[in-house]
């Protein structure tokens, strides 16, 4: 289940609560989306393999919202919930080092070194092999995953991955890069450097499920996005592995008509994204 | 000049009394970068065009760093200096959209619209041109400025962006997409949308500044990069204008010889790099 938090969305007592509390502030907003996203996560846990934060909807509400951010983090440790955090950062060398350990841990604190509850991130390949470098050694080190864009979900991705360089697309030579880091993998096979896959393409998912059989693949897409259930067997491998399905507004606002009763509603929707998903593998 | 702080390098006066007041937090962090940049700012303030902060080194450090981050950009204002945060977000639209008001205004914050104090930002152009519209447009609305990596100044670069399709490089297919948003000038006859090119690339420059004379560059990779500043002069226009050339480590932190005296080290070093740049014009 992906968190994608939008204030606008949000039911209107939680809101108000926050409002009444802090003022029409970034620290209201930040209140509002951490309260909302516990009620989510409890009420979500039991039917969720995974929470997916999408780091944009956090930082729109500056120092407070990155709270609620790393907040909403450890509050779904608590329920045992691993996490991604959806950030698709990239940079040259140092600069990624530096994203690597903010998210994965490793940040040097006056001599101290500080760990983060983060399992996974997702990183950009644009600016090629050294820039992807610092975070496989970081997600090494600690023992963390990467999921780096290989085709991603929206209708536009093809402008540039799409693209055919020496009879291979783009997201082809992104995935050649991925390739060189797939020799250790964990007792069901799976290394810890995955690829991100938009479920809006099942053909291409066959395609990069052939190539690389060690990844595990991040699927964003389906719900709001439109990616079609049906087609999501093609994101995994025949032991019935290899992929986490990801679905955000599909599930978290699905309450729309029934604010009332949020929690249930939503605790229903990922219970039926679930269904959805184990019936069509 | 770019601020990229890293704590370990700062000034043990300051690092010690955030220390002191604060323990080995990331308040204190938080505390000692922001301290410090206020310090690097009031030197380097008639030596300098623009500063540029690099968001990775304020992440690293959580919301204490996220508020440095934004109160070093407050003071940046204060001293009428022009402010780029450097944090190559690319992402789906709805995505995209967040991140644009977040750094260059329009968050709704319980009815209410925030601006920011950010005059452009770099922008990740890998998952094409439906991500970087909502950036354009929200620059356009607020009076802003986006520079795209085009060319970056990592030695890797090439990986990605000078693989060749339908007899042009990757970085040619970004140009053509700021292309569309060349239309519109201001009175020297530069548009809003900007491209990064790394001072390492000279040749790829004066590529570049052929197919996109309206646009601004952003290059990056003089001083600690080991860009060549003989061939700076092949990222401007005939005019003199139409690139920002940024220094970071090689200025902000060039005191480590002299730490007693680092705001008139730094100061010489934004000067020196000015004249540098200026004279090889």
């Amino acid at each position: 289940v992906g968190l994608d938090p939008r204030l606008h969305l949000l039911p209107k007592k939680i809101l108000t609560t926050a409002q009444q509390q802090l003022g029409s502030t970034q620290a209201a907003a930040g209140l509002a989306i951490l309260e909302f996203n516990k009620q989510v996560l409890d009420a979500i846990a039991q039917h969720t393999a995974v929470v997916k934060l999408q780091s944009a909807f956090f930082e729109q509400y500056g120092p407070a919202g990155v709270t609620a951010f790393w907040e909403t983090i450890k509050y779904a440790k608590s329920l045992d919930l691993p996490v991604i955090a959806d950030i698709k950062r990239g940079d040259i060398g140092s600069t990624a080092t530096a994203y690597a350990h903010a998210y994965l841990g490793g940040v040097d604190l006056f001599g101290k070194t500080q760990t983060t509850d983060i399992d996974a991130i997702t990183v950009n390949p644009f600016l090629g092999a050294d820039s992807l470098e610092p975070f496989f050694s970081t997600a090494k080190k600690q023992q963390k995953g990467i999921f780096v864009l290989v085709k991603t979900s929206n209708p536009g991705s093809g402008d540039i991955q799409d693209l055919k360089s020496n009879q291979q697309t783009i997201s082809d030579h992104v995935a050649d890069m991925l390739d060189d880091h797939q020799d250790q993998v964990d007792e069901h096979g799976y290394s810890n450097i995955g690829a991100v896959i938009g479920a809006t393409y099942p053909e291409t998912a066959q395609h990069f499920r052939k190539k690389l059989p060690q990844a595990i693949f991040l699927v964003p897409g389906i719900g709001a996005q439109g990616g079609d259930p049906s087609m999501i067997k093609h994101f995994f491998n025949k032991d019935g592995l290899g992929a986490i399905v990801s679905s955000s507004r599909g599930v978290v606002f699905s309450y729309q008509e029934n604010e009332k009763q949020f929690k249930k509603v939503i605790s229903e929707a990922a219970r039926d994204t679930k269904i959805l998903i184990n019936g069509n593998l």
